[in-house]
């Protein structure tokens, strides 16, 4: 299978560079075809601007979004964003690995995703009206495609537990895994997560290394978490609210992973993925 | 009162360069300093690297903690980062200003927080041991300042509700207003949100900037949002859970937010500060 691995630390003598290589060669010794997009590397551009389309006109005020519709659309887009629009494509899994850098993705990555996410591409996909609100949370350019996320931190996983006062990991990384990774249709797997990074010499590595070469091993079986797709009758359009009678009175972000208990998990009709 | 204003959009014919023209225009006019970091205009370097402080050894390994770490206390930071931190400093209120771009902020944003909140400036700061965790949320170098978002979004207020897909705005915000403003030490006032950009018509701009304009007006008398202060009792150190005689049972982000109705709210005594 093919493998995108979007890495984001500058140095590659770190944790995170030591994390990358074990990762790479894991997957090619299993025989998967592996890129690397090593953001710091590449010397990455991180902010969005006009200059992200080749075809402007000049003094035209910026749109963020229309310009990256157009660019998209005529094949104008900075050669730099098309590179990693054509790995997405290619890729059957896609792994974004970075040092959790308050409590989000460093600069560079999430302009990797500013950039890259371009209208056409990860947004604005599908029929978009007060019946259908386009092709996204489940469906959409990269259906079919599964992610993950690993994640270092120097936080112990108390912090991050479920009354730990970073907030519980998963609601952190919400807005990453649902709002980034399904929202353009990946199934998403459980984050690999490496706490209190401070401490880690090279037994605590090698074990590591073991836990995160299972998860690897396990990239294509694995059960993703059941993030709802918006239009396979869970939410209301267009108001996009859970409908009531599903976990009634319930609020926040866990109400969006539905419980595997559940009768009828909601799936995807063949007729809605063909729209 | 001195008023920094960090602004994080393209371009400044745009519906948020418009909301900060407003902004800079109200606080003036009611007698505050105001200070712009226009991150754009600025060409504000995002991606955190060895570049960063201005004496390296060449060839020595880059650890963004250590190097900021020796960089802030020796006085070698980049010029830009230390620009800002003076501002900060300076400040007696921030506002944190723009356009949510997939969940979060710019990576322009990003970075302006990657690389100005130095070890010993924004974390690394107090005592750190078993018996007490840093002086951090509530406590640390920006404490006593006041700190607010203005975030514009096309999605609908619904959308960010407390059943909406894309999970509820205080929740998504979270990882900003309690991991990033709270963590040194502001107190966060509720956002200023403008949801629905795409239908922003002269009428319903003039609304906005009524609306704003109370915000505004109130920056300093508004209650801000009760987070708990990691440090006045409620949170077991050093696994820094939520005392479980408090809230007993939940979890997730909103047990990090005192009930109003609480008795004894969490309060720092004057010898904690003093620390």
């Amino acid at each position: 299978m093919n493998i995108l691995l979007v890495h984001a630390h500058p140095e590659p003598r770190s944790l995170n560079g030591s994390l990358k290589d074990f990762a790479v060669s894991r997957l090619k010794g299993a025989g998967h075809s592996v890129q690397v997009s090593d953001l710091y590397a590449m010397q990455w551009k991180a902010s969005l601007d006009a200059d992200d389309s080749t075809q402007r006109r000049p003094g035209a005020r910026f749109d963020p979004s229309l310009d990256s519709k157009h660019a998209f659309e005529n094949g104008c887009q900075s050669e730099d964003i098309a590179r990693e629009q054509e790995k997405l494509l290619w890729a059957d899994a896609v792994i974004l690995q970075f040092p959790l850098w308050w409590y989000s993705m460093p600069a560079i990555l999430k302009g990797w995703v500013d950039r890259v996410y371009a209208y056409g591409f990860a947004y604005g996909v599908g029929e978009h009206s007060d019946n259908r609100w386009g092709d996204r949370f489940g469906e959409g350019t990269l259906a079919g495609k599964r992610a993950m996320l690993i994640v270092t931190t120097g936080g112990w996983e108390s912090h991050y537990g479920p009354r730990g006062i970073n907030g519980p990991i998963d609601d952190i990384l919400f807005p990453i895994q649902h709002g980034i990774l399904f929202y353009p249709g990946f199934e998403v797997l459980p984050p690999f997560m490496v706490y209190r990074t401070g401490r880690t010499d090279e037994d605590r590595f090698a074990g590591i290394c073991d836990a995160l070469g299972q998860r690897l091993d396990t990239l294509f079986t694995a059960e993703p978490i059941p993030f709802r797709p918006q239009n396979a009758g869970d939410y209301e359009i267009p108001a996009l609210t859970l409908r009531s009678d599903i976990l009634p009175g319930q609020t926040g972000l866990a109400v969006h992973v539905a419980d595997r208990g559940e009768e009828n998990l909601p799936q995807l009709h063949a007729g809605q993925l063909a729209a």
